[in-house]
């Protein structure tokens, strides 16, 4: 990866396709009229935290340095604080103090410093309650991204530990199993699954192409899935286990939507063994 | 907002996302290669002529001054006029003459001046009757944004009398009542109503945070809504009338989706009262 | 249609809108920030090949010539070919080898060449086998687009006539009846045909605007439509058999959605005949 000229500015919301972040993108090139503003989804179900802190730690250390602005923010207008995240590749992540940031911030090597979004004269001339995406995330990115501001100046320094983290999920692993965790359900329906290769290693040792595994997914009859290397190595509508791009745990169907045909949503308990 | 040098044109139409809002992109993007082109939204209800012109009179004050397409046209290929509307802020708006345009065109200071899209040397060589977006608007659009073109040059000038319009909403207040309308939607269930904090004034006084109105949305029964400045002032899953991010009334569900809950689409009348 | 000084990357995936497609598109631009990357669909229905074909012949003559790419790819991480084919125009597309290709590469002029990719050196640095279009296209794609890399350097050439071609839908006229299949069905629910203007006259001779059409869509009743240049040529609720903007038979409703109300799909028969 390499910088670019242009600013980058990865921007993820759950606003929906209706024109509240297309609204934001206007606000962010009106200031930084240069900016490359990469959409990374604006479709996260409504106030999941947990999802949008998902997508975007899959996907920014994919994109390149910038100033990276993501908003899944149901407590807005409240005390909830507006953040500014310096990260070891260099980035800034802005966003609520609400547990979306940080799984991005260690994705791109960890959480440097954090401020507390307080400088006025950064956000629009008028602020709203219900839009501080528009009036206070928005601005304040494209500012930072144009070089128009010092991060030191967007407000003042805030502990790292103070800052809101999501609960982690579950991953133990013993021998012969795995107890873990959905941690996504992707729009093909594949459940990604906390833990990675070195987990599977521990419980399973090295488990052969086509391997059969059984998984309990929260009150689901046991599913048996092969473990492959993707979906195709499996017959259309069997399932699949799979170390997916991120590295980590996923279950899928080979073109087949697994997460809708057995009703998978994040949080749920995935055991997994051999049978 | 200061002005760009790319110049800008914002886009919304109701094509959905298989290709036809992004084949017009593509017409604009070979005619003016550097202009930044905005998805405003491309899923707009279709032909909710009223829906799409709540949007973009939304979003357009965000945006950077430009030359702006709107498309929701359930008449392409009939007698209805394409239409250039030049607005007090210097911005152009394109689109159809069937309303969707003039209340953007109010949002940014009001309309100048109208033409009517005669003049087929801007248009593509080969025109359809099925999409104007692509063969006309979007053509007209890019040759307006990249100064290939003057606004006298789209064709005749008309008179801005002659415009479609939709019909206003309604809006009555009296002392202790507020007859309104949902105007829109939103992609979060929140709805929109015609009014603002004004009517709010003339009908309750100084309403406190958390006062509590009654509404009665078209055939439900009445609603118990706590006036507040955001949803997170409210329980989960209790209702909050507000004033939304464009100054108007609006009633939502902290963490919920009011529209869906109660079926409610644009045209509802509301009542508010204190109980 | 010109080319531009900015590289213009047209792209089009099944991969929804949580994510994995702006990932490419961060990739594309790390390694070529000044790349156009036209999202031409996203939402392609998951694994159907035919649709993403369809979309992407249908938009890409109206892109300015670049270095396009496409991924609807069940067969991901399995011994399908991962192709770059040269186009009369002076495109490049990029994608599997599985048909989806072909469609748009006819529409700009034909097929010249192909080459498999499997030059290692052009793709990320570790490579998964889930995600071909994040490893392997987006990076081959981004550096032809921006000249870092000669078609030629992509991989070995292979023979045109060895690509996987889908199956030719049918299309028989006789005087009187033309036997042909949905294509496509558009997000208005207007179902596209195979054959044209060409089918129509020989069939039927000159049809007058207005004339009433029988059509047999699969095992459904048979439907009455008019024969008329667009949708507003008829009532509300009624179907209107049109030339559509690809020059291609389409039947459709005005201000409804067929395709929903009949349950289509592409690939159902359709028998047109004058009643």
């Amino acid at each position: 990866m390499r910088e670019t000229h242009r600013p980058v500015i990865a921007f993820l919301t759950d606003f929906g396709l209706d024109g509240a972040a297309a609204t934001c993108r206007g606000v962010m090139l009106a200031i930084c009229p240069d900016a490359q503003v990469i959409d990374v989804s604006h479709t996260v179900r409504k106030f999941a935290i947990r999802d949008g802190a998902f997508i975007f730690r899959s996907a920014l250390p994919f994109m390149p340095v910038g100033v990276h602005l993501a908003v899944v923010d149901p407590g807005v207008g409240t005390a909830r604080r507006p953040l500014a995240i310096a990260t070891t590749r260099g980035d800034v992540l802005i966003g609520p103090d609400n547990g979306l940031l940080l799984p991005a911030a260690a994705a791109l090597g960890g959480a440097e410093s954090a401020r507390e979004l307080t400088n006025r004269e950064l956000w629009l001339p008028q602020t709203t309650a219900t839009f501080h995406g528009r009036d206070i995330f928005a601005p304040v990115a494209a500012r930072l991204a144009c070089g128009l501001t010092e991060f030191e100046a967007v407000g003042g320094a805030i502990d790292l530990d103070s800052l809101v983290a999501l609960p982690a999920p579950t991953i133990r692993t013993a021998d012969g199993r795995i107890n873990t965790e959905v941690t996504y359900v992707d729009s093909f329906g594949n459940l990604r699954l906390a833990g990675g290769a070195s987990e599977l290693a521990r419980a399973f040792g090295e488990l052969a192409d086509g391997a059969l595994c059984s998984l309990v997914i929260g009150q689901q009859p046991a599913l048996m899935a092969a473990f492959a290397a993707s979906f195709g190595h499996v017959e259309v509508g069997a399932a699949v286990l799979y170390i997916d791009s991120s590295g980590d745990l996923a279950v899928g169907m080979n073109q087949g939507d697994l997460g809708a045909s057995i009703g998978a949503s994040p949080g749920m308990q995935v055991l997994i063994e051999r049978p």
